[in-house]
């Protein structure tokens, strides 16, 4: 591993370069960009279109995903700094926003650099060292050099059993996921007019997904479905000790990252969630698992509950913590604390 | 109880009126009008439209189900009969296809006229004696008179849990189901974009229904999504006895009702079994429970699988079904391997 | 007429109702907030929805559409002023967003309280004194006592139509309208699969509508699809004198409420602009019309373009320029460039 | 050209093969079956899927269209009769119905082999010789052997604009057509929710390409839409003389590859036709062009229409009578006389 990672960068700020300015990459760019001991050196795009130029409009110095592709920029009159390599070199650590399965192409890049590296839930657990969850297993990650930010679904799954578990325990965790097929910026790929099981061969990757990052029995199923707002998952978890209703509301409630939603507040689908998330946040963005209050029932002995997750948000705040983890800035509760209110949860 | 339901009719045609021309009523028209021992002697509808006219161009004898809007037919130049209650007159039993609570509605009428009567799924057990699927409860329905026939989700759910309790046992069943919002010829309901827990609360309604024809311990949950082909159900049954998977598939293969479709033939999603299912029947009608073979995994000693509901065409069989056993004119195994044979059930 | 509405109002602030804080009632709540010379006195729910919980936190006071409905928000919680009646006492205007049609029938409620009112475009023509629309005709509103902002559809068809013919007259006008079906937050009407004609006996109404605000000869014909997002305009113009595509270009980008994107910069579709509009505004609120640079066209001496228009915004700007009107407070352009600078039009 | 294509040929049936079993291939290829002067020699498909089962088992001999694949369809148990060039050998004309583009990479083959060949609407004007619609340029394709079926919008179009051309003249036409954004079949590619410019700069190339079928003044516009089930086409069109409505209905009435549908039936969107149709032909295929009898007008001397078009089927009967032009066995009309009644067009 290169000296460049070290000692004293406790005290400086610690320098993030975000590789793949797109759905996840912007918004983990306007993340980082509020806290006070980080700050973005600068985005990459492939192309400059207009998240190219939106990104130039809030300051960040932009660079060329793919070098060749630099000249691109040029003629559409948009301003680069260099290619990513370049970028590299500026960098603490880079947060690999990459679509799945480029960011493991990209890691020899950081290794060669001796740069660190955090990578999304689209790369194998085995791109990293540790795969990443805040709440549940935040010390794993405490100085290591390239970390795994877990899926989505994967977060969301997480931090509901997570508090389970540390609560009542588990025995068993059966779970249904009903996917938005697309990001709703996406108009060439989609499913218009039907149900996909995914995968059909049963049980989904998820579950083994989240016993990285949470030691617990779990199996799952998936679907894609034609939306593109949010995932939906129906879960049912066998407790070792059995709670009531209110426990268990009580439990969720406690935790920032976790909404209760009402149907009698008119959260009758995941159209209304969003209709509400576009008065309290730029871009809708919700980094809360959203949970139906009514749907949270014990039933002989088992727990049953729904919540809503937005596919472009939730992983937001885990990138955050996990730079403070892996340059060991703060603990597990200190930095879930200062990425929470910097980024309005837990006041809505 | 009048005089006309009687016992000498099992060797004349049992005389079928069906109430409400529509999605499900234009279905059980045709499959009772395939049957040597049923004919249809008319059919009502609300409205003088493409379906009255497909009604009367296919040999229905057509008649209004609202006696004041029976003016509207001859003004749209459409030949009726007389109104639902002459039609009432002619029948022995009386299909009734009305919307949901619309059929408890129309009871009355039957009772006063002393006809039999089915009832469908979306009314509540209450309507009728018993309730009703061909598999698992044929025999409850022997020479009774008032019938409801269990809903699209229920007798999907049905079929199979019927075959692996009687093969393997149940302890317990979940199932998640991922329903289409609306039908196909739907143009002013819907979700356009978006999930809907259906309903919010749980457990959803399905797993009572399901034990009003089958005596097992299931919890189900449900959802709407904007689709309009199929229902998708994912089910998680805990067997007493475990098989193996080649078990379970032997099990359902061995069942007419049900069908077996493989990934590897590019059954990839409902879009894609729907795209098959208008080369082999009128309609697309699926009559039998589409489960994918992939999907039938053994885990941790519970069955999983998944299954796409035709939720147009599948009750129709059981319609069908259902008239033979209130008349007495066959035992279930007869009466299924009639229907089966005439709607082509088990030969595709 | 009642004597409140009156001489001096100019130097104090005009007091606006909103009846119907919904999708058009929010926004435009909101925009009055931002105006130095209004403020909103109070806003109307039918239900204690989470609308209704929104409009509390940011502070405006809250009353009930329906008097018997009065009772529905103290048992869920939520403090109200009063009634409907009581918000007319305290306002100089009403802004009437109630849905289509109910406008009409609380006019009468507005003439008794000698309150002037604003009425949206789902309202017929005769409901006012003058139909709005700011660059074509804010002068007939001037001093007017009910006034009506034309539809989303007629106001993006109108701001455009009104500068061609300014700059090169206006033959004769051809318009096509790919409307979405229902908004964002409608989880339960719609039309899921399909094209509807709407209406099918052309042409569409949307032609006498624009002429109620722009004196041209139009043609319209108007479809619903299944999106949730934006309408699009297809349009045709004969104009009087043939520009260059270059003119017709500068005419368009000098109007600060019409915007120009590019395919180049990868807008491709509704969905790609509403993705960048996430970033630039609360709720994605494009109050402008989105013109496709590369579609403006001239063919054969005809004028050829394609625009998006975001329903839920795009006639906000219109009703606070109507009030400006209304009370005699500024010019067309005075009061256009203070409603712009307040929204942000004009600065993208 | 080799000796193979003929004159003796007209008493003999003419050999077919269909190069691509695909959405548009097995549509032609029952239709071709169900012709008295041609038979189906074989088809091809790339990949062994449930359309390649469903070819075996409607009796055609299957063919693999990659020869690198055939050893795909043994591993599948799926019986082949060779590969693409076996099957050339075997006819006397090859339908390609490949996707877009592969057709004229296909052509070399069919040079080689000295076969005749039809191409469909996504390949460009100059793959063939002629550019065929039956109605409006039968005789161009006559003793031809490269001949290009225009695509389904193109023939929607054209079919409409010939009849009116030739009964009152055309000045001018402008079109606006709403596509749906793929196949029902399709559950990877789509636009889920936004509408999509297709092409942004306009106009679009349907105009252009219409008139390699037909002499006329067109400009036209395109988006996509997020249905799978039909276009529907907006047309405007100035007539050299002005008609009545009537005389406009009478023309169409006239031709039977155009149904006029009725909102008085209820057909009030492409759902409810499609509705309609799937109890009328296998896989709901519409052969004819569907104008909604109601949306026929004159406006200041101009005629407007609307019409769906079922992308999936509309080419179908156009391909047939092309193999009677390039073989010379019949006259237009006897051609399309034949064709129809084969296909139930006219009988609806």
């Amino acid at each position: 591993m290169a000296s460049k990672k070290g000692k004293t960068r406790r005290r400086k700020k610690v320098k993030v370069a975000i590789n793949g300015y797109g759905t996840i990459g912007k918004r983990v760019a306007d993340a980082v960009n509020l806290q006070k001991d980080m700050s973005v050196v600068g985005v990459t795009k492939t192309k400059p279109d207009f998240e190219a130029k939106m990104a130039v409009k809030k300051g960040y110095k932009l660079y060329a995903a793919i070098e060749e592709r630099a000249e691109l920029f040029d003629k559409a009159g948009i301003k680069i700094e260099g290619t990513i390599d370049d970028l590299i070199e500026k960098a603490d650590v880079v947060i690999d926003c990459s679509p799945s399965k480029v960011g493991a192409e990209n890691k020899e890049k950081y290794v060669k650099a001796g740069v660190k590296a955090i990578f999304q839930g689209g790369e194998k657990e085995s791109v990293a060292e540790v795969s990443f969850n805040a709440l549940s297993c935040y010390d794993k990650a405490i100085g290591k050099d390239y970390v795994r930010v877990v899926s989505c679904n994967t977060t969301g799954l997480t931090r509901v059993l997570y508090l389970i578990k540390e609560n009542f325990g588990i025995k068993k965790v059966r779970a249904t996921m009903i996917r938005r097929v697309v990001d709703p910026k996406e108009d060439k790929k989609g499913l218009v007019n039907g149900i996909m099981p995914n995968p059909i061969a049963l049980p989904s990757h998820h579950g083994p997904d989240v016993k990285t990052v949470l030691d617990v029995d779990i199996t799952t199923v998936a679907f894609k479905v034609p939306t593109t707002l949010m995932h939906v998952h129906s879960i049912n978890v066998v407790p070792e000790e059995v709670p009531s209703r209110d426990d268990v509301i009580e439990v969720l409630k406690s935790e920032p990252r976790i909404l209760l939603l009402s149907e009698k507040d008119g959260f009758t689908s995941t159209a209304k969630i969003v209709e509400w998330a576009r008065e309290v946040r730029m871009r809708y963005d919700l980094y809360e698992n959203c949970v139906w209050e009514e749907s949270i029932s014990i039933v002989d002995g088992e727990i049953y509950l729904t919540q809503a997750i937005h596919q472009e948000a939730i992983v937001v705040p885990e990138n955050v913590d996990a730079i403070r983890a892996m340059f060991e800035l703060k603990s597990r509760d200190e930095s879930m604390k200062i990425t929470n209110e910097s980024l309005g949860i837990g006041s809505l």
